[in-house]
């Protein structure tokens, strides 16, 4: 499947983890990038080694040359612009394969619905609950999985986890992935559900049910984890993943500069030890995991500040500390298996 | 309104907490209860000095003199049983409201709709999400709010919430109640949604909705709390709830003969002590809330065990440990006003 990437304003830029995420970790091969701000670049100017995608300011620029249109960032404000509405009816005209991760569902809107069944084109919703839904009921509790939790939104959970399944299984061990987000769900997890869309009551039952799945088939199962214990609107959200996931190990990601929860002013970030303990805590009495590594999101920190900051927790905390875009999944890996 | 109440075969049991919720708190008046497995009793016969109401096997042998017929208990299963049915049949054909706290909504049933639709009942499905959810953006971090969280689901919560709000209003100060689940927004609280039944992004942002409404008008808020931090299925809920309330002042409802999570074998309940500096830590960095008292779920317990374990952790925590149906609320309020 060949995808083309919207992702108009922020392919670079923090609204556009889905899009970068499928650019650096799709299977399929990624042909063409739509960012009308980034036009005429090719997306390894940005992102040095990845994959060499031209950057295209409209679909019409780019042709029909692809199988997948992937919206890969969420319009400011909730509503999809109008420029968006073209290109997506341009692709499903075309009998194209649109893939969203939007919480307005597309296959519920009554023009694209329309084009779709027309054409036959493939809408897929990737925040679409199941339809099946069930409260946990403990039955994955001695599966073999790790979690990887964090201290806030947006510190590299998904990254990590993907990181961690490909460096497993280079190394031939039979690794899987849950996915609990719409990223980590288009880059090829072996099963997931987008979490923070299902009602409160089966969110647990949800990431059982997908540890179940994958653990029919795989020896070790990575689950990414959404959001922070201490974050003030998600946290539900992470501690049914703590719960559902019957997580043994955990890897926490954080971001050592980041004081406040971001988009949450006033909401502090406890330190790192709390959230560890924290962690700890809420998972002694469902699974007894225990947090294994930390995983950095080093993004923001010259490597002279990296060098001595992975120094200092190393120290402190015994465990191994490791920006897995910096210097490969390797080291954390070893504190896992 | 007169509120006739279907509870089949399980008003005095496990099972029926809403039935007895409302025949115990509702403001409206209870005309009678359906359950076969009671009928010829009245309701004051199991639960002395609480309202005398006469208990039938059916509907028909009870007649039309009521408002409106709440369902009271889930099916086992599920799956409405057919007698239930021909009782919802019966109520809307005679232009009744049907109240229900049923996952299946019954204003969905398009057997019923279409009853209600020509008769003009009402059918009001208390599970129903609101249409315009929002995440929480931390505008009621300063309300004045009161948190009754628990160690387990069916330990009082939504009963000592209810009592402590009665008791302020009868001190004179202006309480206000917010229900998370069903029983609580059917007795009649200020404002209320069944939190688990909405998507996991938006919970903690439906509770501050609420809690924002209810202080415009109240200067201290009870909230109910879901289930408990240690429980396999349902703990997202009931962190959504804490962060979302910004409890200032947390009550912890527990059960001392209960070991283990109900209905899930060989999931613990951790020690009081310890599931209350787990919500102090996670409320810690959102509002900071502190355990002020200790709601006992003494139900099982004989009047001698009783006063022997309020004794023994009144000294151990400098608490209030009060069972509110034993021995009214008002100690506990003490420790809150």
């Amino acid at each position: 499947m060949r995808l083309l990437l919207l992702a108009h304003g922020k392919f670079t830029g923090m609204g556009g983890k889905t899009a970068r995420g499928v650019y650096f970790y799709s299977p399929h091969e990624v042909v063409g990038i739509l960012d009308r701000s980034l036009a005429g670049h090719y997306a390894d100017e940005f992102f040095p080694g990845r994959r060499h995608v031209p950057i295209y300011s409209r679909i019409e620029d780019f042709g029909d040359d692809f199988d997948a249109l992937v919206i890969g960032v969420a319009p400011i404000g909730g509503k999809l612009p109008d420029a968006w509405r073209s290109e997506i009816r341009y692709a499903l005209e075309r009998g194209k394969t649109v893939i969203s991760g939007l919480h307005d569902f597309l296959s519920e809107d009554i023009e694209f619905s329309r084009i779709a069944e027309r054409t036959h084109a493939r809408i897929w919703d990737v925040r679409k609950p199941p339809e099946n839904l069930r409260v946990a009921d403990g039955s994955a509790r001695n599966a073999n999985t790790v979690l990887v939790a964090g201290t806030d939104c947006s510190v590299g959970k998904m990254i990590t986890a993907v990181e961690l399944t490909m460096e497993a299984r280079q190394r031939g061990i039979n690794a899987g992935f849950v996915a609990t987000g719409q990223t980590g769900i288009m880059v090829g997890a072996d099963a997931g559900y987008v979490i923070d869309r299902i009602p409160g009551d089966f969110m647990a039952g949800a990431v059982e049910e997908l540890v179940l799945e994958v653990s029919k088939t795989k020896e070790i199962i990575f689950v990414e984890g959404q959001s922070a214990l201490t974050h003030p609107a998600y946290s539900g959200v992470t501690l049914a993943i703590l719960h559902g996931s019957y997580a043994k190990r955990i890897v926490i990601s954080h971001d050592p500069k980041r004081r406040e929860h971001h988009h949450y002013p006033g909401f502090g970030i406890p330190p790192l030890e709390r959230q560890m303990e924290m962690y700890e805590t809420l998972a002694s009495s469902v699974s007894g995991g225990k947090v294994v590594g930390i995983a950095i999101d080093g993004e923001h920190m010259s490597d002279g500040e990296y060098t001595r900051y992975v120094e200092k927790i190393e120290d402190e905390f015994s465990l191994p500390a490791v920006d897995v875009l910096r210097e490969g999944p390797g080291r954390l890996l070893d504190a896992i298996i």
